[in-house]
């Protein structure tokens, strides 16, 4: 199996898979198709088929899959089989909902850090959390390993704090600011923006 | 022009070249190129040329394109040369960051109602807004003729809701549960789960 050969398209949707079998385990479920699965994500079977077999031979023909077995897999594939700490940066209304959002850890991360340029804010607490000042950015998540953040903070204010979090070594940023952020190759950027969101859809209405 | 021959895809880029425009001109910028464009969305010159070429000839040779005319069109195209009104549903942590986001209003969108099925949240007041009970909620955006809803209720509650928006006319939906929807074709959905977004990026680590 090489990393490096799996399209990024279908790495997109293995997280989608990886959710749904995770919630079919939840409910006590034990096997699956991938005609079921097909119908829980919105994929069709042959497709998921396809998908999956990139990584292997999991299913048996006739009994399906074990679920246990392909979230081991895909927990393993996607590197969530362990937990993956994550600096939050920006304790606005956004970073408030994120530092208090509980379905973090069960997938593979951890909020252990969160940052705010706002000096009133700076010693606040969020959900435990003491909000610490962006100048000891660099330093602190050089110091503690980060490779993971969440960005929070104004449209304006973006670029700025990414090469700041590029050069304390953060190799993965979920960006909520609405507004694309340069980085290295190395590094990666996913993107929340609601508004981007909605108007891929009223193109449909 | 016909909306139905776009690919998905390149509808899906859409809002990005155009809330890049968008910060261009609020920047004071007048024409941009295809290459400048690309700088910026982390799209390549020529991939932007052929996407914006689907509906027609908007850039001159040498001159490149006029921001305001290509700002124009792309609201045209995606329809949010209007005001969408969108209702949410769910008032908790989430909700709360996205009634007080300020980035819809400009991008086409206005939120202008909040249900949550906690009776103790109803009538509360989030930034303006009394949070109404989710058993008026079908009988409500149907007098109102609302066709888009963002949903941030516990994945749990998620299907149940989304078959009532359906039933209530409902078009699109951007879906903040952690789980995917099932909807009849003339439903949209979009999904943001930011555990999904991160496991997207682990993958590379």
């Amino acid at each position: 199996m090489k990393a490096e050969k799996i399209p990024d398209i279908i790495v997109g949707r293995l997280p989608i898979y990886l959710r749904a079998l995770q919630r079919m385990a939840d409910n006590g479920l034990k096997t699956t198709s991938s005609q079921e699965l097909g119908e829980h994500v919105g994929i069709s079977a042959a497709q998921i088929r396809k998908d999956i077999s990139q990584f292997g031979d999991f299913g048996k023909q006739g009994t399906g899959y074990s679920i246990a077995y392909l979230l081991d897999k895909l927990r393993e594939i996607l590197k969530v089989d362990r937990i993956w700490e994550v600096a939050l940066i920006g304790a606005g209304d956004m970073g408030h909902a994120l530092a208090r959002y509980q379905g973090f850890t069960n997938r593979g991360f951890h909020i252990v850090m969160v940052f705010d340029n706002d000096k009133e804010k700076v010693g606040e607490k969020i959900n435990g959390f003491i909000i610490e000042d962006t100048e000891k950015m660099v330093e602190r998540l050089k110091s503690a390993g980060i490779k993971m953040a969440m960005l929070t903070v104004p449209a304006q204010a973006a670029q700025g704090v990414t090469d700041k979090l590029v050069q304390a070594g953060v190799k993965a940023i979920l960006n909520y600011a609405p507004i694309n952020l340069n980085v290295p190759p190395s590094v990666k950027v996913q993107y929340i923006d609601p508004s981007t969101h909605l108007q891929r859809m009223t193109y449909y209405l």
